[in-house]
């Protein structure tokens, strides 16, 4: 790259403590998937394989060694988390992460019901091994809707507590659900209570699938601000927005 | 793949009678193809060119030989036999389609004004040299809602009388006709309708472009409903669907 | 690719003054941008590296190379002339231009305040050394409600005079602002007036990132109309609308 003269904001250099990216793999092609990796590597923290995907991926090894080549980490989605216990088969969960050599895993009950206690549990519990990312928030529109705030901030920080790294907010690949409501749109009042609260924001990464989210969460919290479930064609371009280089965020770094 | 410990649905292996996935390629470039198929071709029974695709690709012979090396079948969209037939060219679709040694055919009305007793008739001309997949359904959402259930059913039996190995309902590739209306929502009745018509579901190929179509399909068919129109890139989605491994179908297979 | 016998309309080879399409690069993978250029350079006239995603691409040279082999044109979205403006460094964006050799730039005022005189008058001093696109309308949905088709048709015939190659409409990559309403839909009474209007139609540029502004554009000025942001995967699909071998064009190319 040649240097333009531009001013831009300034970005922490990986491994980054803050202003983290996390894209989602939903299972793209193995030479996409490391075309994608070698083009954007600097933008790129934490490669998640979405849901349950991993189990029926026919590369995984050659995925997971082209990210360890590139410095970016990886863990599973919290749904296949909640798909062993849900058959009652921790200790498989537990084999599975360790045969793949993970550094992270997540742990999540978007899907199943399992109370925040229990799931602090099993945080508590993995920590000793695993670097723990957790999920607050329901996949379920409805349930999310009666979710309130007061207990988004109890759950996060009964998390942290349990051992969690950083706390993951809900919002689907789609935007749907957690911090969103079914039709797609953010629930600012829910964002801005968690985002005021006595929370630590470098604890926190928003899941924050479409451009007017990320635009919007950059507003808020700043340039580097954590996001996740960024899709895999998206992390130039969001990098962009964190840069001030797209129209969206372009008066926010003049 | 490692075990997972995890139990799944049964899925029939390939060569399948039922539990088909049928891809749409609207035109991608020949390696993201190539890279595609390579990564999950466990996963898909069908590549269709859609529509009228495959006169303007200038990798065509390359894509079709990487099916048969992987064991996909295709065929060209109905489309195609369509612009033939409308230009009274049908001599010329059969050259079109014998030069690239297809097995199977697509045989469709969805956009010009033909009775389904003629389509019938092609269907039952073809079938001596093709296996041919029909296709119910318009392409027009408003001649789409003047359509009845009883209309869908008799015209889907007279195409497997006439030859039809299996009938595809329309939906586009956007979800927006056939059995959606215009602003994408499924109409539930017609298709519970045609699923608990005397119709063997095995027969039946539904067109489900959309997560939410093919959520619903596999919950009301089951894990190996017939689908086809997925996006190139949701072949490897789709299975995670079909075998309980994502948020949405989760609880089905419990 | 074998002939097939169908009739479809004539369209110009490249280099071609009009029926011009410009794919937009949202900072695509280094393979997928060749593998895309490389299986339908013949319907490709441009690509934008769209707005200041060239400033963080990793392998922008190489990405150019492949353009050139290609035949290929390309300039760097407006956006960035206006980061660079914005900043006061109107010096550094020549350099930076000059530097990656661009035979093409694009002028343009979606994003910041700068009345189209000054505008115009930018456009006449670069066109001494490159040839300019120039652009008209507003990134701001509710900026481009309030901005009547006299203002456009004056702020197009402006830019032409002080030596814009071509003008663009602008739509935005998600259709959502300028000849759009933020709604996605667009406003056909503006585009009607424009296109009824004096101005040579081979002088404009349409952006029309989704289909349905694909096929308007198609129908109301023709196959060979000059249409903009097609996104990266959109090249063949749009030239099948262009041939009428899709359903949606499919009535006006019989």
């Amino acid at each position: 790259m040649i240097t333009s003269g531009l001013k831009l904001p300034l970005r922490q250099a990986k491994p980054r403590k803050y202003g983290i990216t996390i894209l989602i793999d939903n299972g793209v092609p193995l030479n996409f998937f490391k075309d994608t990796i070698n083009s954007a590597a600097d933008f790129i923290d934490f490669v998640k394989f979405g849901w349950g995907t991993s189990i029926i991926t026919k590369h995984l090894e050659e995925k997971i060694a082209c990210l360890q080549e590139n410095e970016v980490e990886f863990f599973f989605g919290g749904t296949l988390f909640e798909k062993f216990l849900s058959q009652d088969k921790i200790e498989d969960f537990y084999k599975y992460c360790k045969k793949y050599d993970c550094k992270y895993i997540e742990i999540s009950n978007g899907t199943i019901d399992l109370p925040n206690k229990e799931k602090a549990s099993f945080i508590y519990d993995f920590s000793t091994e695993f670097r723990v990312l957790s999920e607050v928030g329901s996949k379920d529109s409805e349930k999310s809707i009666r979710q309130h705030s007061s207990q988004w901030i109890e759950f996060i920080q009964e998390d942290l507590e349990a051992g969690a790294e950083k706390v993951i907010t809900e919002a689907r690949e789609s935007g749907t659900s957690g911090v969103c409501n079914a039709d797609g749109e953010m629930r600012f009042q829910l964002v801005e209570e968690i985002v005021s609260s006595s929370i630590d924001l470098h604890d926190i990464i928003f899941e924050a699938p479409t451009k007017k989210m990320q635009t919007c969460f950059i507003e808020m919290v700043g340039s580097e601000v954590n996001l996740a479930n960024i899709a895999f064609t998206q992390a130039l371009p969001l990098e962009t927005l964190r840069l001030g280089l797209r129209s969206d965020t372009f008066h926010l770094f003049e």
